[in-house]
């Protein structure tokens, strides 16, 4: 009899060993880097969707701060439906996908190349129709996962293009060489934090996740690992955003989950945590720099490079998903209708 | 004694006025558009927030399809949080802020003008401090918008980058033409159905807004003017995210706005539409399409070339979270904390 939740925990577990063997391929990465970057592209484009698609905006910040290349996320649907055809001369298309398989996405990855693009799959599923159409594939060798949640293919989609942007700028790859090690000790330190967080949202129906900067990335994809597990109405909004109206419909009743890690865009959050705890709600910090914020609750993690840190952030949000959907008497492994990979177009 | 609501429902209510004001105006931007286009940009970027960012995804989708140049939306705080100096030579780059005092906005527009690229501000205040930096302006015209909740300069918004993008392409802009008009048809024809629905959805916690192409911004949109008015859990998915995972997260407690008109939008949210209604969600079907879906609810709209659609469709949806923030008890013209310009670097 299987227990609930036991892929997903296994999954969020695999994750350091994952990130070690990540790590110890930088090499190989560097030197499809290099391929991507010579001539150096006019700029880049991201397709992906589901948790690749918050890995690609992550993915997208490294791009423009790292290597000051204007970079935008793909709709593939001005490809699927309407048939598009812009020139892609000098264009980096990056297509995010863990399965490789989703029929959308081989199709615009495809179109791109036609067009022109210098094509980039990132998947974990060498051979898949993406890695074939696409003029170079990166894997992932996160091992297959089963969970229908995505976790360690999230993180490592985001290690994995964390190396190849470093290389792409002539870096060593220095913030990541010790995040596996890094990861154990988060999610080992924050286990308690995220059993009390777990039962502090128990009741609550309203999750906002929110975050700026590079955490953007982590703000999105806690809601929707919070929304497709438990059942619970959860929405992410930038820090910038939620100011600009959303702080109207969050109260008492509302959890706010603010990824604050040292860096600019922690510092960028204090404002907006000051802000939703003026207003009542329950508000969770989760990062390295949520001891310095005014939240009701907090869950640490260790510090790192700004720019590494949604790698490590992530992680006990991940676990929050897990035990938040049992403490709701849900299976985050066997929600209703879902499968790995979905035949859009 | 003010009367609840009583701002946004005047400010939906003048819609169609503002359009046929835009309509006429047509020739103005024409001229616009054609120094837009001499020498015609790599690729366009696009910085907006909130209601404006939804505006500007709708403009993404114009620019990708009906001009075939590649486009992105621009995360401001690269530039204002992080310093990224890319070469923008020969780039577009559309800002659009209703204000047009966001000071974040006004220093990456500024930047951008700097880095090379071509500027320009949507603003709905003429001498507003973006419009003051960018290189051209243009004005929508709606007149003040009190209300809180943005509702006549996001239409404006997207009925005037219409014009605009169907100039650069050498249109006559004939699919706006009747616009002022079938807009008041919509608010009038629509009543009873919002109003219907407004009932149905009163106890509701969770709702998912759901639409793919031009009409993914219509589903941005209707989730934030549900979170910011009804304290509602309200989230938005392209209805092809929505098969790749959260549809896990959806049964009978969870009202589902699929927005669906007719073109190849509408037509790919047939298979969304059905496997939210078999999940036993309350599936209300907005749009010129929403005759053709298996919804428990619709709200029929006129029908209208696809790219213009979301113009029209999103009309009931305002007035939707009208009705559903006064039959909850509460003031859309008053949530608490909330200004129209929130100062985030």
């Amino acid at each position: 009899m299987a227990v609930a939740g036991e892929r997903m925990a296994a999954e969020i577990a695999e994750q350091p060993a994952v990130f070690d063997a990540i790590v110890a391929r930088r090499a190989d990465l560097a030197a499809v880097a290099e391929r991507l970057m010579a001539p150096r592209p006019r700029f880049a484009l991201l397709a992906a969707r589901g948790s690749s698609d918050h890995a690609a905006l992550y993915t997208k910040y490294l791009i423009e701060v790292l290597l000051e290349l204007p970079a935008g996320l793909v709709s593939p649907s001005t490809t699927t439906l309407y048939g598009a055809e812009p020139d892609l001369t000098g264009v980096l298309y990056v297509t995010v996908s863990q399965s490789g398989g989703s029929p959308d996405l081989v199709e615009a990855t495809k179109a791109a190349r036609r067009l022109g693009a210098l094509t980039v799959a990132v998947t974990n599923t060498p051979g898949s129709p993406l890695a074939e159409v696409a003029e170079h594939a990166v894997h992932l060798g996160a091992g297959e996962e089963r969970a229908v949640a995505a976790t360690k293919t999230y993180t490592a989609t985001l290690l994995t293009t964390y190396l190849l942007v470093d290389a792409a700028r002539g870096g060593s790859g220095e913030a990541a060489a010790g995040l596996g090690e890094l990861a154990a000790a988060t999610l080992d330190g924050s286990a308690a934090a995220v059993s009390a967080a777990a039962a502090r949202y128990r009741d609550i129906e309203r999750v906002v996740t929110t975050g700026r900067g590079y955490s953007s990335a982590t703000a999105a994809e806690a809601a929707l690992k919070l929304a497709e597990t438990s059942y619970l109405g959860a929405r992410a909004y930038s820090g910038a955003d939620l100011l600009h109206g959303p702080v109207a419909a969050i109260d008492a009743g509302t959890g706010v989950v603010a990824v604050t890690s040292k860096g600019h865009g922690g510092e960028a959050m204090r404002d907006v945590v000051a802000a939703v705890a003026d207003r009542g709600a329950e508000v969770l910090a989760v990062g390295s720099a949520a001891g310095e914020m005014p939240a009701s609750a907090r869950i640490d993690v260790p510090a790192t490079a700004e720019e590494v840190a949604p790698i490590i952030e992530v992680l006990p949000l991940q676990r929050l998903a897990l035990e938040l959907s049992l403490a709701r008497g849900g299976d985050p492994d066997r929600p209703r209708g879902l499968s790995k990979v979905t035949r859009t177009r």
